[in-house]
């Protein structure tokens, strides 16, 4: 039997959020009903809701970055009881056959996963996010929260977390590696924290200093300015990494040209334009310019883990829901520190 | 004291080459004098006689793909003899304290290599390219040219050879890895040769079939149209690697779709003008865009010794002194099988 939960929805492209109801699956055999507490705002949220990566489903109710309580299992359920701190991210589902979903890259799944919200379940219906105050979701794509972590604090690490601890991961960031943070919002401010507990040194490139205070506090070694040209001449060569979190168009060459022989230059923002790029400004010192979403679902885990060990959680501003259509814009304004997280007990 | 040499040269920016003499340093103690016998021609000559890269140094006697003999060595000289079989590639001296020099990553030099035409070599002087009878060359950026390789047949692989040997090595090709090779001409060519030589599974994507059988005669086991919108349908998440060896700008998006998870296309050829990337197009399985210039001088010695024990030439049409200008129009028709290499004994 389905159960009617509250939640905000867009209920149209690029129109405001406002209280409804959405319907929830009955909890099937391998299924978790979770009691969200709290849910992020990512930047993806509003370029969906604005249909900016393309055409899109609504009702929306946006939300990929969950965390909650586990109020009833199904029968089959192993990993998860009632109780437990848990998070959903990105994903709810994936084809499980495939290559990359076998080798725990579910984020690449052949056939796509089955994304949180604006997209359509495996039984035929939409999907919809964590902008709710329940949600039912199949026990393979939930994760543990340890108790280390707050779960206001860590909701944001289910999407900005693993977003760039899997780059991070995969790109060997470690002692004695130079990794380079463009933007420092929501992404960036966890990417700097993480690359610091990784050993890394770190340094944001911003465009300005209004929050160099809080990037050295938070544990980058340095911070730069990217609109003052110095900063790209006198970081020349330097990185190993550079960790692109800003979805706005960049001139790309310049910093291309910022990376060490084999650096790589990883976008975590999509652009919704294409971009120019110009082929020579790689080919010094065999350069690389790549791309990651999110990561597998064991290594969302791991990361919850890892920052639990280490003590990495979200800057958050706690929101009501009926303030989520006013921070939509100050996220645009780039006006927030530095994740807006939603208590749902607001809904 | 200087030796006079014939050469062919460009006496200004996109004017015909024509025969005439160039001044060669007096033989230094570390110095070797070659007696030039073959010389390729590689697209790049005319990149670069044409200004397609930016402003030129002129008189310009282009060439980088030199084979010949030993006809002279500095007191100093340890490595080479009178009468050694020789080559010189692209990079005829390097700063060789930097750290990519000293790891043998001298292509990548802090300081740019000191490129073996159009450029100014450590005394002030412009350098001057193997399209001439004689050269001298300091004897660390000599590589030996085995026994089993012809010296006209050797020549392009100091050139085309190394450009595609080092990313197929850096990017592990071998048995059980798929590669792709765009473009089947001077370098593609080669580069199906070696990507079969180290066991990978090779498929050629050129325009049309017209060099399908050559393809499939020379090592390629598949041979596809990229004019065939089923070739991308098909071949959808097949490759590690993509050699793209096409200067013309193409679809990027189309090709990235053709890599698997964690695949790398990599640029060869530079296209004069910037390309249009979409960078979403890079995140469905955190492919990679990347670009790599010939190799280091260490390498390009492993690749000789790879091609002489793998039997791994270029296939050439022999030609002339006299038929230089004639040649730059075939190569910019892709009316090449597969590499022009001069016999220097007609200049």
């Amino acid at each position: 039997m389905t159960t009617t939960v509250a939640a905000y929805a867009a209920p149209a492209a690029k129109a405001p959020l406002e209280r409804t109801t959405v319907e929830r699956r009955a909890v099937g055999p391998h299924d978790v009903l979770i009691d969200i507490k709290f849910v992020g705002i990512c930047h993806s949220d509003i370029h969906q809701v604005r249909e900016g990566w393309g055409e899109a489903i609504f009702p929306m109710v946006p939300g990929h970055e969950i965390a909650g309580i586990v109020a009833e299992v199904g029968a089959g359920v192993t990993e998860h009881r009632v109780g437990d701190r848990v998070g959903v991210g990105c994903m709810v589902d994936s084809c499980r056959v495939c290559d990359n979903c076998k080798a725990g890259l579910e984020q690449y799944c052949d056939q796509v996963p089955v994304w949180t919200y604006n997209a359509v379940g495996k039984d035929g219906q939409p999907t919809y996010g964590g902008y709710s105050q329940r949600v039912v979701v199949d026990e393979n794509y939930v994760v543990r929260i340890p108790e280390a972590l707050g779960l206001d604090v860590a909701a944001p690490l289910l999407c900005a977390g693993i977003t760039t601890y899997s780059p991070l991961r995969h790109w060997n960031t470690g002692p004695g590696r130079k990794v380079a943070v463009v933007g420092f919002g929501g992404l960036g401010h966890v990417a700097v924290k993480l690359a610091h507990a990784l050993g890394a040194e770190v340094t944001v490139l911003s465009q300005s200093l209004r929050k160099q205070e809080d990037g050295l506090r938070l544990g980058a070694d340095h911070y730069r300015a990217t609109g003052d040209p110095a900063t790209f001449e006198e970081l020349a060569g330097s990185f190993d990494l550079i960790l692109n979190t800003v979805s706005a168009p960049l001139d790309f060459a310049a910093y291309f040209k910022l990376l060490r022989t084999d650096g790589a230059m990883v976008n975590l923002g999509l652009p919704e334009e294409p971009v120019q790029i110009e082929l020579r400004s790689l080919s010094g010192g065999r350069r690389s310019l790549s791309s990651s979403g999110i990561g597998g679902i064991a290594e969302t885990q791991e990361m919850l883990d890892f920052c639990a060990e280490h003590g990495v959680v979200a800057e958050i501003e706690l929101i009501r829901a009926d303030e989520i259509n006013d921070a939509y814009e100050r996220v645009l304004a780039s006006d927030v520190r530095y994740r807006f997280v939603i208590d749902t007990a607001t809904i």
